[in-house]
C-alpha cells in the first residue's frame, strides 16, 4: 500500500452502512462532560437522541432539560416542547420510570458508580454506553458483563479514541504495513487536574470513587487501550512505578505513574501519566520500516504523522467530535446489530491492566496478566 | 526567563574560555566511526589534532595515515607531511612507541577492548576520550577510572549530545525553569544495525565484545546520559524487558529493549532502545508546565523545540558537527585545566544503570541503584 492509498481510500466512517434510525438514550450523571461534551455531540449526531436526564434530583435534571430544549430558566417549568427531555432522580431512574422513553444508557458518573447504573439499565432491557474506565475494580467491572449477559443488552465502553478518524486511519496504515511489524509504542498523557477544576475535593482523587488511583485510571487506559486497538494486540506483562506529592493526591498513589505494557505480539509500550503535569498527549509507534504518531492524541484533538525513509508527511483530515462519532458508532452498531469493537469484554482487559499497573508499582515486580 | 531571552542569551560554546592551544591526539581503534567521523571532525576543531593512528597492524594504520594525509595510496610510503600522523599497531602503541608524539588519546573500539587501552594511556601519562559505553562490565569500567586516577591523567567518556549546542540549549531551558519542575522523560534510540553494516558477524553483536548487550548499550545510553545531563539528576531504580528474536540477535538478550529509569529528583524516564527497528531518536521532557522535545535527537543531528501553553517554538539553531564540539570541548578541558561533566565517574553510573536493566529484565525486578 502507498501513501496515497492510504490518503484516497480511507473512509472516516469505514463502519457505517445507513443513515437511518435513531437510538433515544438516557444519559445517567449530568457533570461537566456530560453537558458540556455529550449533550451536543447527541445534538449534532446522526442516530441519537437525548431522551432522557438523570441526575442527583428531578429538580436538578428537570432543569438540565429546560436548558437542553432552549427554554429560558424560570419560565421554563411549563414549556415543555417537543424534544424536550425528561428529568429523572437517580432513584426514579432505577425504579424504572420512563423505561418506555429511552433505547439506551449513557453512564457518565464517577468510577464507582458505574455497576449500579448498568445494572438498573439491564434490568430494564436497556443497552448500554458506559464512559472508561468501566468502574473501580476489575471485579465490579465483571459484574457490569455479567447483568448486561444476563438481561441480553449490549454493553460499550466509551473509548472515543476507537471511533476518532485520525486513529482508525493510523490502524488501517499500521494494518497495511505501513511501518512494517510494530515494535514500540510511547504514550503520554497528562494534564494538570487541579487546574482544569476548581477545587481539589472531587470525585477523581477519592480513592472510594475512582478505584485503583487517578492518573492510570483516567489518563493510563487513554495509551494503553489506543495502543491495543492500534496493535490489534493485548497486553501480557506489567510493570510499573508511581508516586504522590502533593497534599491533593494524599489519598491516591499516582499522582504521577510510569508504565510499561508488553503485548501478545511482542510489542512494548511504554507510557506515562499525571494529573499533575503540563498537558502533554501523545501516541507514537515504531515498526521495523516506520513511525506513526498522534500528537496531540487524547484530548479531543487527534493528529497523525506518518515517518518513512527519513521523510514526515502529516496525514491531516478534519477534526471531528470525538464524541458525536462515539455516539453515532454506537447507536449504528445496535441499530443494525452490528459487534462493537469497545465492548464491555474489551474494556474489562484495560481495568485488568491497571489493576496489575498498581500491583506491580506496589511491589516493584513485573506482573503478568492471565 | 523568557523564550526570548534563552534564544539571545545562549552561546553555543559557554564553556570556552580560550582559542588558543592544541591538544595532539592518538585515535586507538580505526572503525568507520574514527575514519568517516572523528577524523575529520579533529581536521576541523580549534584544539585537536590527529598525530597518531593505532589499529591492528602498523601497515593498516600507516595506510589510513596516508589517506589522512591525503597522499597517492601507493606512492605515501615515503611522503611524509608535516601533518601526516604516525601510524602504530596497538601492540607499539601499548609499548609506548611515539609516546612524545601526542598529549591525549580517543579509544573507539569495541567495547571490551577499551581497558587495556586506556590503561596503557594512563600507563604512558596521557589523558583519555573514550568512546561509550565505557567498558563492558561495571568492575572493568571501574579499573579504567582506577587506572586513570592512579596515573593523574583525565578520563573522559564521549558523550557527544552533553556538547551538542541544542542538548546545551535544552538544559539552559530546564535550568531556568521554562518547562517547571521536569516530571517525565519519553526517551527513543532505535535504528536497524543490519542494514547498516554489511554483516551480522560484529562486534556489536558478540557478548565477548559489546558487554552486557547490544541495543541498551549502544543506544539505549544516549537517553539515560541525556536525561541525566538535562535533569542534573541520577538514576536511582530501574525495570525493564527485552527479548531477541532474529537470529543474528542469538547471543545478545536485547534485541529490543523498554525499561524505566526513576532519578533521584523524582523523574521518571522511560526509554526504548533497539539494533533492529525503524530508525527513530527522541527524548522529550514534560515538566509542570511544559514540555520540550529534541527530535531527532541522537543520530548526529539534534533539533529542539519547546511547548508551553499550547504553543510550540522550534528552537532553531546551526547544525554542528557534534564530534568536533566533543573533540574541542574536551581539549580545552584538558588545555584550561577545567573538569569535564562527563568525566569517568559520571559514565560509571551509566554503566551501572544499564547493568541493573539487564538484570531486571532477567528477573522482572525493580532493581534499585547504590
Amino acid at each position: 500500500m502507498t501513501v496515497h492509498d492510504a490518503l484516497t481510500d480511507f473512509h472516516e466512517r469505514d463502519w457505517q452502512t445507513t443513515r437511518d434510525g435513531t437510538l433515544r438514550l438516557a444519559l445517567v450523571g449530568l457533570g461537566w462532560w456530560t453537558i458540556e461534551k455529550a449533550i451536543p455531540a447527541i445534538a449534532a449526531s446522526d442516530h441519537c437522541e437525548t431522551a432522557v436526564l438523570v441526575s442527583s434530583s428531578t429538580a436538578k435534571a428537570e432543569r438540565v432539560a429546560a436548558d437542553v430544549a432552549g427554554e429560558g430558566g424560570e419560565g421554563g417549568g411549563d414549556g415543555v416542547v417537543a424534544d424536550r427531555p425528561r428529568g429523572l432522580s437517580y432513584d426514579e431512574f432505577r425504579e424504572g420510570d420512563a423505561r418506555g422513553e429511552y433505547d439506551a444508557v449513557y453512564v457518565c458518573t464517577p468510577n464507582a458508580l458505574h455497576l449500579e447504573y448498568v445494572e438498573a439499565a439491564a434490568e430494564h432491557g436497556k443497552h448500554v454506553l458506559c464512559e472508561k474506565p468501566m468502574e473501580a475494580s476489575v471485579e465490579r467491572a465483571e459484574r457490569m458483563v455479567a447483568a448486561c449477559d444476563e438481561h441480553d443488552v449490549r454493553l460499550a465502553v466509551g473509548y472515543r479514541m476507537q471511533t476518532e478518524p485520525a486513529v482508525r486511519r493510523a490502524r488501517e496504515l499500521v494494518r497495511e504495513g505501513a511501518i512494517g511489524d510494530p515494535r514500540f509504542v510511547h504514550g503520554a498523557n497528562t494534564q494538570r487536574l487541579l487546574d482544569i477544576f476548581d477545587s481539589p475535593d472531587q470525585w477523581r482523587l477519592d480513592p472510594d470513587l475512582t478505584g485503583y488511583g487517578t492518573s492510570v485510571m483516567d489518563l493510563g487506559v487513554y495509551p494503553i487501550n489506543t495502543a491495543r486497538f492500534l496493535l490489534d494486540a493485548d497486553p501480557v506483562a506489567v510493570q510499573a512505578s508511581m508516586q504522590s506529592n502533593h497534599d491533593a493526591f494524599d489519598d491516591v498513589p499516582d499522582e504521577h505513574a510510569a508504565f510499561i505494557v508488553e503485548f501478545d505480539d511482542g510489542t512494548y509500550a511504554t507510557c506515562t501519566a499525571s494529573q499533575n503535569a503540563h498537558s502533554n498527549t501523545f501516541l507514537e509507534i515504531t515498526g521495523t520500516e516506520g513511525t506513526l504518531r498522534l500528537d496531540p492524541a487524547f484530548h479531543m484533538e487527534t493528529d497523525l504523522s506518518l515517518t518513512v525513509d527519513g521523510s514526515t508527511v502529516a496525514v491531516e483530515g478534519r477534526q471531528r467530535d470525538q464524541m458525536r462519532e462515539l455516539f453515532d458508532y454506537f447507536a449504528h452498531a445496535v441499530l443494525t446489530d452490528e459487534p462493537v469493537s469497545l465492548d464491555g469484554a474489551h474494556g474489562l482487559v484495560d481495568l485488568q491492566a491497571i489493576d496489575a499497573i498498581h500491583r506491580a508499582a506496589e511491589d516493584g515486580e513485573r506482573k503478568r496478566l492471565d
